[in-house]
């Protein structure tokens, strides 16, 4: 075999043994006995050590220095890209830094979450700063001589900068704070009313994944605490939650999590256990789970669909009629969380949290000052105040587990997911007529097509601007949030 | 780090991907999605192989060759024999042996599958006629010099030799084949009656499963199409299945399986992920199961406290009493299937496999004249003659996968949880008023402080030694069996 089959073999080993490590992370959210966890745990540490083992394994770098990208074909050297990229930046990190950071971050997460129980910032502070620390140190160590967070932001975006996507978030915070004020100052439709029937919500659920193309013989949707999206290729499993009181939840994280999942069902077959065999980045991966569950699963034409199918699930919803039901899964209200934020106001959260842990990364911030500054920045953006860390700095989980770099990925996503939804609206003019009907076959065919089955064969940004012909800017985004939000509140 | 460490090492680190594979296993039974066949085998296939490459890993032998068993305790000692003999095992069979035979058991285990669906053993015969070439193959590189039989026993059953068993064997079978016509020939008592709701049969299961001790916190309960028992210390998971007509199928596979698995979760937890943390051989895992489920499962005492929960659950059994519950759930009637077999004629199946397979190895029988071995062989022990191929020599998966040696474990177990039983009896005197109670708090805790705890640290037949005080013997078991349903058909 040539140097190149022998990589590749070695490479389809590695993803397949990644792939039972992620079931394993399923298995843990969702089915492990409760006294399991640290048995669990254990088992993990073994299989993400020998992974690391793989990924810097010295026989690929021999086959990397044997092997010649332009004998290969277009496939043949993204997947060397790809293998090249995680080996150089694998070995930039020093063995001990990195168990350092596992055993800190995994130290943190407990510490974080009896501070958010606690509501106590000063608790988890000292911790937080040794996690900042320490990722400066492996960003350091990545960027080779270049930008700290930029090296940071790359395990996760892969080509993007902060830079970049300053100018892009700057853009679209004023236009967001303004479209936000102006909302809210007019007055609220209707709510949903009632209680709904949990198991009759997890059976409108795959009703509605399956109208959203997710292949259930290739995939299963159970519940956990938090929505997840697990696996890859012909075993994608998906996770959503219930609330008695509140059914979209249930139904719209279902929809997002398809997002994700029916891209890496997608994703060609011939690639399956290599690089370029899954989702090629995160901002990438949201764009699709945010075009699924916002532009489509929040569209007038969809929901008069799914107030159809709601109504014959339970009854009477306590609104007047499609148009109620649209303005009711719209609609736009104050509030600290995040993930419960509406589309006018999630990436306001997201900007928030990119200023303050670049500035944190940077040196600009100090650990101490933080809660101030998100405090400051909140009112700021928002126009009330936080009222416990809980709704604000202690919120999310990511900084306690070294996740730098992870939210800008949020924001891009929805950056890009507006930028396919004007190319879809331009390629399938019957777009609204077909969602009527709960028929998304063009929609989530265009997206499989144009985005989803390369995988990891071009790079984020490329395959976004290929997709949509221009390279990929927050205008549309912002056209659309401003014509949508400005119809349902007569603007 | 001492050699000895750095072994125990290795060894904890392999044992966590053991259990990791494991539980691959139990996902692809209970959670798989059904297209994800193709994708498990290969994830699985490179776990397997990572699995053996550690096995037969040469460090093993250069730490195996400079540790000196007289500077350990009696549980190193017993931990370096293990790893020992698993090493010296894996490295006496050559790689392309094993590999042609994982290809071939794969591929036998289709056809043995179509072939018992056309109930056609010639379509068959050559595949086995390669499965026993390859088997016997193995047995001899494995036995080198020794009994090539004895070789492949020693797989599922260290230490037994085919000898030993068959002399054991030789006293049950005319003791069996008699008690057998004695009782099939009186009346049949009645049998239950009435359909019984699948769900509340799973909900029996679970009060059953928790009186028998099976901690719940460090396992989990669900169905599958044959019932199983994964996994080891804090995870170890069990399935059961429902049949409308017969709940004593879902009760007494849950307690069968909650055997197995009350030995995983009790074994010494200093042992989790070493050589000696699991069940020490498949016969001593069989004496645990079979007297859960028969001796004290099926016993006089524990059926009444099972009537009056059956009766709670289900309303009118259609029975009069608990004498008359509990000649139903020991009845014994006429049928070709092992896996249905009541305690009197289960053994006798087995005895039948064992004598034909070590015929099959030892080349005094040949694949083409394995039917009609198997058809006059079971009309001489059962009275009457086998139907068709898939209720006789096609009826069990263990020759297509080549589990050749399995079998004899099944009696061994049954043996060995009739020698526990009298001991237990005479260590817990009233042991009859507390099963009648639901109490089974003595029973579980004998067998765990005398049988489970101890996991790999002894030999099979001396862990059942030292908990009875006597070796092993077929007696106890024949005068339980002669005892009981002596009684239950006025013989």
């Amino acid at each position: 075999m040539s140097a190149f089959q022998d990589l590749m073999q070695f490479e389809r080993d590695t993803g397949a043994l990644a792939q039972v490590a992620g079931r394993l992370g399923w298995d843990q959210e969702v089915m492990m006995p409760p006294g399991a966890g640290e048995q669990r745990a254990d088992e993990m540490a073994v299989m993400e050590a020998m992974l690391h083992a793989r990924r810097t394994d010295p026989r690929v770098g021999e086959w990397l220095a044997v092997i010649d990208p332009g004998d290969l074909d277009d496939e043949g050297a993204a997947m060397v890209r790809q293998i090249r990229r995680t080996y150089d930046r694998s070995r930039r990190v020093p063995a001990d830094l990195a168990s350092a950071l596992a055993r800190l971050t995994s130290r943190a997460h407990r510490v974080w979450a009896e501070a958010r129980a606690d509501d106590d910032f000063a608790a988890f502070a000292p911790t937080l700063r040794e996690v900042v620390r320490l990722k400066r140190e492996e960003g350091a160590a990545l960027a080779d001589g270049g930008d700290v967070y930029d090296a940071l932001l790359d395990d996760y975006e892969p080509g993007a900068t902060a830079a970049q996507l300053s100018e892009m978030f700057g853009a679209l915070r004023p236009r967001l704070v303004a479209l936000r004020q102006a909302v809210l100052e007019r007055p609220q439709p209707p709510a949903l009313q009632g209680t709904f029937d949990e198991q009759a919500q997890m059976t409108l659920a795959r009703t509605v994944a399956k109208t959203f193309g997710y292949e259930m013989a290739r995939g299963r949707l159970d519940k956990s605490v938090h929505p997840f999206t697990s696996g890859g290729a012909d075993d994608v499993r998906i996770t959503t939650r219930t609330d008695a009181l509140d059914p979209f939840n249930c139904l719209y994280s279902t929809i997002h999590e398809v997002g994700h999942a029916a891209y890496e069902q997608a994703v060609r077959r011939s690639y399956r256990f290599t690089p370029l065999g899954q989702g090629v980045s995160m901002g990438v991966h949201e764009s699709q789970s945010r075009i699924y569950e916002n532009q489509i699963g929040r569209s007038r034409a969809f929901t008069s669909w799914l107030y159809a199918r709601m109504t014959e699930q339970f009854g009477d919803l306590g609104l007047a009629d499609a148009d109620a039901f649209y303005a009711a899964v719209n609609r736009v209200k104050n509030g600290y969380i995040r993930t419960e934020a509406d589309e006018v106001q999630y990436n306001l959260h997201v900007l928030l949290r990119f200023d303050l842990e670049r500035a944190l990364i940077a040196g600009a911030l100090e650990v101490d000052d933080l809660e101030d500054a998100w405090n400051e920045r909140f009112l700021a953006d928002f126009g009330f105040a936080v009222d416990k860390p809980s709704d604000g700095v202690l919120q999310d989980v990511h900084w306690s587990a070294g996740l730098f770099g992870y939210f800008p990925t949020y924001s891009l996503g929805n950056v890009y997911a507006g930028c396919l939804h004007k190319a879809l609206r331009s390629d399938v003019p019957d777009l609204d007529a077909q969602m009527a009907a709960g028929d998304l076959g063009a929609a989530t065919a265009w997206l499989r097509d144009n985005v989803q089955q390369f995988g990891g064969l071009f790079a984020p940004r490329e395959v976004i601007q290929r997709a949509c012909g221009d390279a990929p800017t927050e205008a549309p985004l912002l056209d659309y949030l401003e014509a949508k939000f400005g119809t349902i509140y007569s603007l």
